[in-house]
């Protein structure tokens, strides 16, 4: 163990790099959801342009970083590094809109669970001495993702109960090693976590032990409580993930609800748009870091979060194989003091 | 800029970690090849006793993981950080091999570059200060890959003159901050070269421009010169791709062929053995470094190797759409001396 490092899975940041531009840009679901406000550019029809849908979500990322780049009054080739990750096959999406950026480039694979890998690894990098600035960008898309996990949108197939709705939504943060904050300030990386869950229909379900992992991990190594936050975010478990999420905590004697909340729950009304167990995909949770979360941390309303994204890993070859899901959660805490 | 940025790409480590142990794990084929006395286990027939080749693949990346972490003298419960990658959709391989790893784990997808993306990134957390050791591993299996990429084996479909031969191959590396050498010292992080190749047929010529950016940039970072190294390894460019590379450089006046080659070209004897341009996939380098060149830096045959593994991050889908494909190399210098 070295310094920086808090027991197991943590790394606390000895100077903690800031915020220094976040945007999105999300589709017209979503800009119809209660977060509307915080939105940097809601498209009108989700192809954003493009002939496929593929292509609409490079779109989608290309925009969400330039508009983060801008608020940071940076152009892309003063990015030392960027992160970028998606739930595509091969992960096109990242890699084919960071063509057009001159930035060295880290592809990322970690399922809704990205946008939190991408910021533990861009915080450790820029704390470590290398460079001053870092980008961190995560999409999906409802169209793209639904034709290669589940059916074409064209066969109008039915949605269990239990299932999540995969966000139309980019999301970019720039991470600089100065400025006023908000700043990063720990990093607890997730294990694999597996509980023998094989229905892809529930996500939440497999993801949240993952989530109940790292938290308690974080909760370890740092000697914090849930009462040390003022709002611990998970992202995407859904409604039925949080509720298995704050019962596992239940037994253990910790009250995680009044305190938490995840992107899922906060990213539609989930009763009047139909979302069933509310939003998923590495969009998700990255459009709402990137507006409400952050927006909420400059105007006070929060001085200190736990931003904690869960990923489920598996694909459709590994259900036809009858696997079980493995999930990962990468919690990072974000505080407006460094 | 910081200290230990040297120029755009290009990292310098302070206190650079060292290889604590290596191993790899290879398909029939691979053991049928010159660098057969290289590998640390050869299957007998590619299965590794699982009953899907994608249960074949996080065999061989467990086991090479376990082999290496054995030689390193740790158990996988002192792992810092473990990165992984691999080219199957989702990156299954990579996470369901992680599963039993007691290890914070971050996902990779960087295609056939994956083993200099984890090895950069695991090197700069050490060096940054975080933790004490850490774990790269990734693999390749021939008949997952072509299954997915291409075609289901049994069409038994031809395959083009310039096509590459994904390794049946899994290589791991553990990194430690402590220790002998050989130390990694340097790392240069890709940016997506993209010049317009569309042939998934010849994947060495989409490559070979961006590990032509790569090498340019580090020895325009570090003002070394190719003469500075007793080898200059690429992978996996194959022999076309590596003739192009040899050309973009003498265009520059820059003689490269002395003292470079590609894993691509090492792990199989091309026409014997009928891999038309020479071996591919993530676990093709992985395996050439884990065990040939390390195992010659440890034996000094070579003092201070540059290795760059390259790239091709397109996806069956974006082929389908008639997109080109953008292609990454991340360098990492290796020396007998820190």
């Amino acid at each position: 163990m070295t310094a920086k490092k808090l027991g197991r899975q943590t790394a606390a940041l000895a100077y903690p790099p800031s915020f220094a531009g976040h945007a999105n840009v999300v589709g017209k679901k979503e800009g119809q959801g209660p977060l509307a406000a915080s939105f940097d550019f809601i498209g009108n029809d989700d192809t954003f342009g493009e002939a496929t849908w593929e292509k609409s979500e490079q779109a989608m990322q290309k925009q969400a970083l330039a508009l983060a780049l801008d608020k940071a009054g940076q152009p892309a080739s003063s990015l030392d590094w960027l992160f970028a990750g998606d739930l595509l096959n091969q992960c096109i999406s990242s890699s084919f809109a960071a063509r057009g950026q001159d930035a060295p480039y880290f592809g990322l694979y970690g399922a809704c669970s990205t946008m939190g890998e991408g910021l533990a690894l861009a915080a450790m990098l820029l704390d470590g001495g290398f460079g001053a600035w870092a980008g961190v960008v995560a999409s999906s898309h409802f169209c793209s993702a639904e034709r290669q996990y589940r059916n074409p949108l064209e066969y109008g197939a039915q949605r269990a109960p239990t299932t999540q709705w995969t966000a139309t939504a980019a999301g970019a943060a720039i991470l600089a090693r100065e400025g006023p904050g908000p700043y990063l300030t720990h990093v607890t990386a997730g294990k694999i976590v597996d509980r023998g869950i094989t229905d892809t229909n529930n996500m939440g379900a497999a993801m949240a032990p993952a989530a109940y992992e790292t938290l308690k991990a974080h909760f370890q190594d740092t000697g914090r409580a849930p009462e040390d936050y003022d709002l611990i975010v998970t992202g995407d478990l859904g409604r039925l993930g949080s509720e298995l999420l704050e019962e596992l905590f239940r037994r253990d004697g910790v009250e995680l609800a009044p305190r938490h909340t995840d992107c899922g729950l906060l990213l539609y009304d989930i009763e009047a748009q139909d979302t069933h167990c509310g939003g998923s995909g590495c969009g998700c949770c990255a459009a709402v870091l990137t507006g409400y979360l952050l927006n909420g941390m400059r105007a006070g309303t929060w001085n200190n979060i736990l931003f904690c994204p869960t990923g489920a890993l598996h694909s459709p070859t590994t259900a036809f194989q009858k696997e079980s899901i493995p999930g990962i959660c990468h919690a990072v805490t974000i505080s407006n003091t460094r």
